[in-house]
């Protein structure tokens, strides 16, 4: 049965945190971004409690799916801005920041800050992160997940970073086109820009 | 009979000069940009021959189609980028641009960077400027040029401004898609950013 979408509560934090660490614990981005070593996760679980209470809830958008057992089975951040990013965006979390990760705050506001200037310089949806726990995987929750954000855009572009070659086919058949590699300073994977551009102009 | 697409000679480029200014001199983008009074279009024409001067032909593409008499029936002018166009691309013609329009080189430097930061941050070719004469208009001289800029373009992402619906409606039939508008300061009709994306990674 395909799961329901509904806007997150400070009572699923725990639950969203838990699928965000799990589903980010080995990745190459985070593991560049949060300083290392990281036992059990604390810092990584604390980025995400930030961003999801700090920012998501105040001016983005947390949709969680539940399964018809009432369990949480994925969950999406997005945000939508006028243009791109600005790094004052980080302004309000600075002191968070500090607080968790001392002076290894900069290789986060470093990375921030390039992953901000490859957004589109026009307004749109961003998908900031998407994950469902291993257990429910293959069982259609992403797409789930995607289209509904597909259908609050409406007609306004929407953009994201896809992490894999199976994740950009996954966007490209929901209507995603490529914008490009973004970048890395390392010899890792590179991201994939997409972009799913918004309504044309009627004449 | 359908026009061929050469590139253009020095020979070439006072032809080429006639059809742009025809093209643009009631341009309210040119005509923002261009300091005004501008007698017989001069100070436009001079832009037009210092950019395709001292940019387009050493750095770019000046395509220009050739009807079955020989005459040249449009220019398209094409550049290539790895990233956003950098402000600094403009310091090699400042001497000029001072020359030629004193303090109004201001709002001529104002306007470039204004249009550059609308650019994609990822590699893709520019078309800046399109144009055929009007006694060639409607023989599908614009589509033939777009279409040899594409082909030379491969598997690469093209960016340009549609600056009339109509004008956005024949891009996006040869696969460009909207980005967004770009704001202008005043209330005229704003251009459509658009890009055509390059190809898909393969799995």
């Amino acid at each position: 049965m395909s799961p329901i979408i509904i806007p997150a509560t400070p009572a699923h934090y725990p639950r969203i945190l838990d699928i965000l660490v799990d589903a980010f614990a080995k990745d190459p981005a985070f593991l560049r971004m949060i300083p290392q070593p990281d036992p059990a996760n604390h810092k990584l679980r604390a980025l995400f409690q930030l961003e999801i209470e700090k920012q998501f809830a105040n001016s983005g958008h947390i949709d969680i799916a539940v399964d018809d057992r009432g369990n949480v089975c994925g969950v999406a951040l997005w945000d939508f801005y006028q243009g791109r990013p600005s790094s004052t965006d980080l302004l309000p979390i600075l002191p968070d920041l500090l607080r968790i990760f001392g002076t290894g705050t900069a290789q986060i506001v470093k990375a921030e800050i390039h992953s901000a200037s490859f957004h589109p310089h026009f307004p749109h949806w961003y998908l900031y992160t998407l994950a469902t726990p291993a257990s429910a995987r293959g069982q259609g929750v992403g797409s789930t997940l995607l289209e509904h954000g597909i259908t609050r855009a409406a007609e306004s572009g929407i953009y994201l970073e896809a992490t894999t070659t199976r994740a950009a086919q996954l966007y490209h058949r929901l209507g995603f086109t490529p914008l490009g590699y973004i970048p890395t300073e390392d010899d890792s994977q590179p991201e994939l820009a997409m972009w799913k551009p918004p309504a044309m102009p009627q004449a």
